[in-house]
């Protein structure tokens, strides 16, 4: 009913290349003659393992050479970097796909996209026979594409057959001890390897494996490890188009690799695979179509790797300071007066997206501009997707130097990093779970510069209570008398969500806590101690109870009914009158809170 | 006092390379052999111009092949693609620097990189002399450092003394028509480009211009033409470091260029450019420790171009609904019970980022996923960075189905991409100001639904104001003899910011709008109707008025004095209380709606 306009934008670039009808169908052995050569398929796949697809998607060709930067991953995988780089070169030929192009005294092949590199990669991939070469590529290609692949044999029959010249390297590659073994087991796995079949939306899916850091995004399953993405990406930048590779860079400018059998697999690293199939080709082997389609999709959709538009995104969502947000810990006037005295000392900063070089580079500026003015650094990762290794080196070189010399740099919400920066190193102490309990330290950390031995946190007489504020001393002592006492010991239920609400409490003496469950735990919504209320919105607005209060401690409480609290209406209304503006005026200070902290946030 | 932790870093990695003394200075002429072999300066400049040095960042050295992209850029400039791709090549040669590697049919050089399509390039730049060419490209490098340039005459003599392999090559170039006109001077302002003396610093910033779409960083000024930075890079990345460039590429993933001149530039596209010199070269040609140092800079900061850690990050940072956002404009009780429980058909979301393909996408997928069961949709879009062709693309042709279903797709906050989506076809009622009025648009629009000829803005008697709830007649009319009439016309100040607070006021009829001044207009606080109460904050705790508040066409106020709410605490605490409880409610209601919106931007 409501079509995508992603979808819509490929139809019309399949419609509009669907007339191109150049080139020719690969001939070179007879089964890849008979291929249909109208058949025209374009496919993209998300680093997310989203597919959108139009035309021949579905329609089953060889791989061909598409499968040389995918084996040459194996062969990484396999044998490990540096054996395989003693074999094979990793410099574009400026040749075409057959030639042989060996280095003179090594022979070793100039790169592992002509066919002699090729050969070369799948003589390194594991298997002493046919059958273990094959079936292990065949199983990791079929990663790679999230399904079974086969091989066409009748393909593989015809390539055989035919593979003349493909013998002959391989037997220079003999002659040179790039192969080590006698060539034919090797060969025919590479005859095979080039026979699978897949369709263009395997290769879309091939694409964002490659995207998404050697991982299926549809399926979860690792097609090859993170470590060898950039090296298979750079060769098919590099050499993925034989002697086109350079104007295709300079068109594209995607990383790529074509086969014969009509197929091309385009990458846009980090984001995206596309799979175009159409089987007419040009005098350079590649698909006539698919190069066009190719070149149409990076400039419409900007997919170009040196756009310019391309940017770190800033890794600093939110900048602030104790000024403007606060712990939940309620603080006693004179410990809140301090705090806003000195709020810019604590700052809390909101990091998000990938936290590389280019995105950490401001962060330390900013964490170092204020080394000087501040005490305490409150950095929260849950927004972030990713950190590096070169952003995690930033951050633990400042958390050293600044504990150093006193001052605090911790995280929250690491949940997802966590592990991987206590292996970089960071101790324990490094982290809090959210943002309220770091603001608290902090909080405690500046007031006791202030006040030594926690004396911020003194006992406040029942008549210093804000609720209390201006009533005489015998309108104190008439509303004690109606005023219920109630002790509870640590981690007793004061309240309870969904209770009805119809109590106002004052604590006397000790602390609590107003929290709600959470998946992982609790979070904490509020802290009051000696001298506070709380309860207070339910109370008004007669709603349920939302969240529950535990005591912290042994706490002793006093409790306003609304029984009492009506009684004072006829008894006592100027004592009514007087709580009623005192609750309006704690009110009014939590609402302006809640609009500082809207104002920080928007 | 608080060193920062990069460079930390690039003085570690200097100090580690310093005994590093492989490799001679060239020594192909006999003013380069002059140079000290063993100064070492390593520079990083950052997209956004900020600079990190080490060593002799600041030593002068001669450019040398540095040269040949920008002077290819400018060429690209000065004469048009379509012209320098006809004489010039975009092929990596797989030879050395100094072959000629001219194509068999045309002559054209293989590449812009190598002498002969530098030469080549340098032919094609605007100038008929030496002196104009020269002072052409002058111009333009010294546009790229930031500061002016100048050409090292001794090496220019030298150079030009006894460059006759260059002079070989430019005839040959001249044999075959690709420079048509007598070589001379354009070798000799080929002669000068090379000699033009720059340091690691200028180079890094170089880069970053280029990182930075052609846009020195530091200056502001324009270097080259944005559309042709991608084109420089590519052939940076694919032919950059001569027959060196796949291993680069493999190793390093990163477009750079080498000089003679023992300077290396490196380019992370988007983000930084990296600027090393150090005079001993290896047998390419290629400073040996500036290669090292690229290697380990890329590896330790992941600068790798392919490096899967790479990705879109989400454009979408806030999404969420009518159920926990609202337009500033307060609602009656009947208007407000049918927006909470049509909420979700109204939906907001905040993009942020560079808005491409691979970002647009999955913004894409969520409005379509709501198109049959949402009426409403604003787009914010204040946090976006960048917008690119693929993205309003998507975005204009959603707005275009949208409107033909009676839908809306708005977008708030757009100012600076704003021109441009007018220019890309959208119209102006696709832009509103901010959230607030959107909201408010699309509240009505859902208000239409339900109540026909805006019904839901009818007049509230005074009686059933919130303010007064549970008064009898008897008190209701007490209460109205105490309050003050007050006629405003519209756009009329009824409260100016920082004025004293002691009046409380209630809209018999008509509407007020709360406000506070900003840099570009006012924004909207808050907006109230008939039968709604304003100005109770500051009313409550005495602070002086925060915002102004306007009349919307003409309005009648009650006042409520705070002289007379004292009054009642004497002659009559019942309706004191009443009122208190109501202001206490009211309150409440804003504390809740501010900790819900609170808890959808946490």
């Amino acid at each position: 009913m409501f079509p995508s306009p992603i979808l819509d934008y490929l139809e019309s670039v399949r419609a509009r290349y669907q007339a191109l009808s150049d080139g020719n169908v690969a001939d070179y052995i007879p089964e890849l003659a008979r291929v249909e050569p109208d058949r025209f398929g374009i496919c993209i796949a998300t680093r997310d393992g989203h597919v959108y697809e139009v035309g021949d998607s579905r329609h089953p060709f060889t791989i061909q050479s598409v499968s040389k930067p995918l084996t040459y991953g194996l062969a990484l995988e396999d044998k490990g970097e540096a054996a395989v780089l003693a074999k094979i070169g990793v410099e574009p030929s400026g040749d075409a796909f057959n030639a042989i192009s060996l280095k003179a005294q090594t022979g070793a092949p100039r790169n592992p996209l002509i066919n002699a590199g090729a050969i070369a990669a799948c003589g390194l991939v594991a298997g002493a026979t046919v059958e273990q070469k094959s079936t292990h590529i065949l199983d990791a290609f079929s990663r790679y594409a999230g399904r079974a692949l086969d091989v066409d044999a009748r393909v593989y029959a015809s390539e055989s057959a035919t593979g003349h010249r493909n013998r002959a390297i391989a037997w220079m590659l003999r002659n040179f001890s790039i192969l080590e073994e006698d060539p034919t087991p090797t060969l025919e796995a590479y005859f095979r390897q080039c026979s699978i079949r897949v369709t263009c939306r395997d290769l879309a899916l091939i694409g964002a494996t490659l995207a998404n850091g050697g991982v299926n995004p549809v399926t979860g399953t690792r097609a090859i490890g993170e470590e060898y993405v950039d090296n298979v990406l750079a060769v098919m930048a590099t050499c993925g188009m034989y002697d086109f590779s350079g104007e295709w860079m300079y068109h594209t400018g995607l990383p790529a690799k074509s086969g014969v059998g009509g197929g091309i697999l385009a990458v846009e690293p980090g984001r995206l695979g596309i799979g175009v199939f159409s089987p007419r080709l040009d005098a350079q082997g590649n698909s006539v179509r698919g190069i066009a389609v190719c070149r149409e999709l990076a400039a419409d959709l900007g997919l170009h790797l040196f756009d310019p538009s391309q940017r770190a995104v800033p890794a600093i969502r939110l900048s602030t300071t104790r000024r403007s947000v606060a712990s939940k810990r309620r603080r006693s006037h004179a410990a809140a007066e301090h705090l806003r005295h000195v709020g810019n000392r604590l700052r809390l900063y909101h990091l998000q997206g990938v936290l590389e070089f280019a995105s950490i580079e401001p962060v330390v500026r900013e964490l170092m501009a204020h080394a000087a003015d501040s005490d305490c650094f409150i950095v929260n990762l849950r927004m972030v997707q990713h950190i590096d290794r070169a952003a995690i080196r930033m951050l633990a070189a400042i958390r050293t130097q600044f504990l150093g010399r006193g001052k605090m740099l911790v995280f929250t919400e690491a949940s997802s990093w966590w592990q991987r920066l206590i292996d970089s190193g960071f101790d324990r102490d490094a982290f809090f779970a959210d943002d309220d309990f770091a603001l608290e330290y902090g909080e405690d950390m500046l007031l006791a510069q202030r006040f030594p031995d926690r004396g911020w946190e003194a006992k406040v007489p029942l008549a210093n209570c804000a609720l209390f504020t201006g009533l005489t001393g015998e309108q104190m002592a008439f509303l004690e008398r109606l005023l219920e006492r109630r002790s509870y010991h640590g981690g007793q239920a004061i309240i309870t969500a969904g209770d009805k609400s119809d109590e106002l409490f004052i604590i006397a003496e000790g602390g609590a806590m107003v929290s709600i469950p959470t998946l992982d735990g609790i979070t904490r919504l509020d802290a009051f101690t000696s001298g506070m209320t709380f309860g207070e919105l339910a109370f008004v607005d007669h709603s349920p109870r939302s969240a529950n209060v535990t005591a912290i401690g042994d706490v002793e409480c006093r409790v306003l009914t609304r029984e009492a609290f009506a009684s004072l209406d006829r008894d006592a209304p100027a004592i009514k009158i007087r709580l009623l503006e005192n609750l309006a005026l704690g009110l009014t200070g939590m609402l302006r809170q809640a609009n500082r902290e809207l104002a920080v946030l928007k």
